[in-house]
């Protein structure tokens, strides 16, 4: 089967129809309309099989997760998904594997009303990249630099499940459903994003590890912080890993969560409640912008928690 | 060097500086404006070491041709290049690797004004995904579906030396510089994709060679086509390869030539000089579409050109 065969009949028709598309997968570019008064918003990320994910997981996960942690950017810059492009790098003219990768993105993508516009297969080691493309109305993108001292952080969802989940799988352990799929099938946080372009400060998506990327949003922000362990948002199975040891770097500094870290003014701590029912995650605030440089992780005496520092990074990490 | 600093300091300010970009690289996404009156064109490709380029190529070059291949995608469209988006995975950290693929690439984007607006660096075999972006005035696309029969068929600069410098490279045979910058250095057809716009009935780049690409063409619009081979554009050296054996697969069916093939109106054939002198490359006519379907060859004595079919494939090829 020839490469142009494979593209056309998997990766197309995949996702969402929408009227925005002009001209669809299989000519030399697709051509799309973004709507008048609205930037675009683009983010491109690849997935590389051994460092971003086990090589034996299945193929219909690998889609759902190559386009979600790109809907996560989208949602870190508070924009609405609309279209995303895949070049798809495999060892070998997998028909099924690739029906199967189709799916578990176009799954997503229905989900959130994306269509898949452009794709390229080629032979090699398998990576996927993904570009997502959404909109934000003009001057109104969340940025990593708007955090303030005085504002208070929050955080979606739950943190370290993913690296639970990693952790377990890469030790032969056994991992329930539930904790397998915030590794595989992790959730974008687009409508919270959405949402929090009206009260929040700054934002970012947490792949890299807590750690890792709140200290892009205090580098780029020129400002400290102040965490307090107690508050993170734990799942039972990462606070009976954490707690026997005092040992936060699961939650703190393992990637993958695909949750969003945002700061607002603390002012609108009233309003996260509603934004938590009106976006259907959990919100948490975990900390305190602060003057300075520096992150500090305090325990509920206030003492110093010091732990290995920084979250996954493809080039530091071991 | 972490990640985070690699991508910063080499993907940052690559390219032209543009009124357009609103967001840089940097942030959790670009964030960009398209133009009123303009559709949005996207395309995306993927260049894999040992299959698109040999290892041992210099990364200079192939940042280049990275983008290279993507504009001529564009081009094939009539669209005007913006921006690009690029994923490297890469097997180790090498910053003067880095430094000297960003130079590649800035090289060509600073010549057509195109900006880096958001990359990704991971850890894992040597791949490079560029995204190009463009515009297009609405409804103007050149497409792949709009050849028809009579109208005659041009290609821009010559074809087959791409396929010529790679055959000698692999034989460990000596390569002239102007050949082999025809493989490394491709020059994506921009200017005369925008003007094609005004005359063309349909158009695409040649990345898989003549007989594949045009292949594409005929069967989206469902048409013949007759090629004369006395005609084809060579360079000498092709012209001296092909001879002996009257084997015109290198000009047929090698790739990377990125040149246009397009096809117009007989009664539009007057414009094309001005048009090649405007475009800055040499245009041929080098045959006409049919009704029916099937692209024959032809000798100069109308007798039938018998040659193994199709151009590159990355999964059909030995």
């Amino acid at each position: 089967m020839s490469e142009f065969h494979l593209i056309r009949r998997y990766l197309t028709g995949v996702g969402a129809a929408r009227d925005d598309v002009l001209v669809d997968v299989g000519d030399d570019c697709a051509l799309l309309r973004v709507p008048a008064g609205q930037a675009l918003a683009v983010g491109i990320d690849t997935l590389v099989a051994g460092v971003h994910f086990l090589p034996d997981t299945d193929p219909e996960s690998l889609g759902w997760k190559a386009l979600a942690v790109n809907l996560s950017d989208l949602a870190a810059v508070g924009a609405e998904p609309a279209w995303a492009t895949m070049a798809l790098t495999l060892p070998e003219a997998d028909a099924a594997w690739l029906a199967a990768l189709a799916r578990g993105f176009g799954a997503l993508a229905a989900a959130q009303a994306v269509r898949l516009v452009g794709g390229d297969v080629t032979r090699g080691p398998l990576t996927i990249t993904v570009q997502a493309h959404g909109f934000v109305p003009d001057g109104r993108a969340l940025r990593r630099n708007g955090a303030r001292p005085g504002d208070i952080i929050g955080v979606s969802g739950t943190i370290g499940d993913a690296g639970l989940a990693l952790r377990r799988l890469l030790a032969g352990e056994p991992v329930d459903e539930a904790l397998r799929r915030r590794l595989e099938r992790p959730t974008p946080r687009v409508a919270l994003g959405e949402r929090l372009r009206d009260v929040a400060t700054s934002a970012i998506d947490l792949s890299d590890g807590l750690l890792a990327d709140l200290g892009h949003v205090l580098e780029a922000s020129g400002c400290g912080a102040r965490v307090e362990l107690a508050r993170l948002p734990l799942a039972d199975q990462v606070a009976a890993v954490v707690a026997p040891h005092d040992d936060w770097m699961l939650p703190l500094a393992s990637g993958d969560d695909y949750e969003l870290c945002f700061t607002l003014p603390r002012a609108a701590a009233a309003q996260l409640p509603a934004l938590a029912a009106a976006a259907g995650c959990p919100l948490t605030i975990i900390g305190e912008i602060e003057s300075g440089d520096g992150l500090r992780c305090l325990r509920t005496d206030g003492s110093l928690w010091r732990g290995h520092g920084g979250g996954y990074d493809h080039f530091a990490a071991t």
